[in-house]
């Protein structure tokens, strides 16, 4: 790049009727997660400068049609310390210049008291240029809306995880309203359908539908898919609105479906493949 | 430093009963809280290459013998981008070989499903070798456990925060069982009194005394003394065991009491202030 000459950055902002939009031209809600586990590289990434961004790039290129959303782990960048970060925001970067349209959710499942969380709000929906975040609701109100009041951009709260130990505390009930319920009903009050989504696994896609009663229009991002377990069509069924309302990630699924040389081409068969089964619900709901 | 010559870090592993004896030697049970946040910095420091890093020597060289436990908030660092976490590693670097007794407590509050908590224990505690990590509980035992296996660490779980939001989820009550009451109690299962603490707000200093009830023994770390406006004597009343089992952390209190060039001294004078409170009441206890 010649020098003084700046990269440029898309600043592009989504709201919920752009994020829609994507769905629609798309006809898709797949949310690719990069969760770019060094150990699991295929071979012939390995020898480049930086094994973990190449990787990166070609699955961004050979996905980027199918999907609406990227969703990198951090814990996969910060594993490999000061240099993993590097990797974080050259792919945030590339992803932004390359594909303006494509959410990028740094899944940082980050949360503390007030100052702390705006500087965590700086790095990622500021200096990293995501356009969104994932948070823990652990330490309340204080610790979540320094994300929400960045401009433009979303905090995606944890609501019901896929994980075994969500039993442990998410289901802890006060008067028959579940720990998990109550991050859904009280985090409303903090931010709107424009700046604020939902985890919700997908293992228990069945409690879509009472979800769908305490959140009706928000967007939910629905881990567990594929790997974990979770079914897309019970997903689709019990969990998508009248404006899809849904992002389904999947990982593992998709990235790591090949570690030969093709595993790019693999990955995008293996995303076209869920696209292709999102778009049918998509049409069942006359949204497409 | 010599070409091929390795730095020798300590790699001290310390438990229940060590960090003890640091506190009697010491005759303090204080953490200091290097929330080096660069807009805060001295003047002085701004011109050095890298400010924080160049602060924080500063401060640990004058405050480290009335200290046992330094805890870097990771926020402070990570918004710096790449090179911040290349301050926060050499900052850990430079405690441990200067002053390897001296517990390092990544203030991170980490947690996500089991692969990834494993990827996060691996960058805090293996990594970037600190002696401890706060995790956040809201994900249950899967989420938390992969940082206890790590032998010889600790994970800092929060409970009982000391923010204002800890009243939103902290104490959503099941039969009478708070939801912090019952992160104490199910974690107890996951861990021991030499790989686990608690995170509990001074700030609810007269609720210590029930918290000792469910965890009598294992150390608690109490942020929200000073700044936030919890008192010392009643965290030491209420939370102090016959092994003290307190870590008490105070942050700005410490590290920003004075601007000028004479930051560092005035830090020192702080730290010793608390320590010398601090060995009052570990004298009352019959402790020193």
């Amino acid at each position: 790049m010649q020098k003084g000459l700046k990269k440029v950055i898309s600043d592009k902002r989504m709201n919920h009727q752009q994020i829609f939009k994507n769905i629609v031209n798309k006809r898709s809600f797949l949310c690719i997660g990069l969760d770019s586990e060094i150990d699991k590289l295929p071979a012939t990434v390995l020898k480049k400068k930086d094994p973990v961004l190449e990787f990166n790039k070609a699955i961004i290129d050979a996905t980027s049609k199918y999907t609406v959303a990227y969703k990198p782990n951090v814990a996969f960048y910060e594993s490999n310390g000061p240099e993993g970060w590097n990797t974080l925001r050259e792919t945030v970067n590339y992803i932004k210049v390359n594909y303006p349209d494509i959410l990028v959710i740094a899944d940082a499942k980050r949360g503390d008291i007030g100052n702390t969380s705006r500087l965590y709000a700086r790095a990622f929906l500021e200096k990293m240029n995501c356009d969104a975040v994932t948070v823990a609701p652990y330490m309340g109100e204080d610790s979540v809306t320094p994300f929400l009041s960045v401009e433009g951009k979303w905090v995606v709260l944890l609501a019901l995880t896929s994980n075994k130990g969500a039993d442990d505390f998410q289901y802890h009930d006060e008067d028959g309203i579940k720990l998990f319920e109550r991050v859904l009903t009280v985090s409303q009050k903090w931010g709107n359908m424009n700046n604020l989504m939902y985890v919700v696994g997908a293992t228990r896609a069945e409690m879509l539908k009472n979800i769908r009663k305490i959140v009706p229009e928000h967007f939910l991002l629905i881990p567990g898919v594929g790997a974990q377990g979770g079914s897309l069509s019970a997903v689709a069924r019990y969990g998508m609105t009248g404006k899809c309302g849904l992002l389904v990630n999947s990982s593992r699924g998709i990235i790591f479906a090949d570690d030969s040389e093709s595993f790019a081409r693999t990955a995008a068969l293996k995303a076209e493949e869920m696209q292709e089964e999102m778009a049918q619900y998509l049409a069942e709901r006359n949204i497409i």
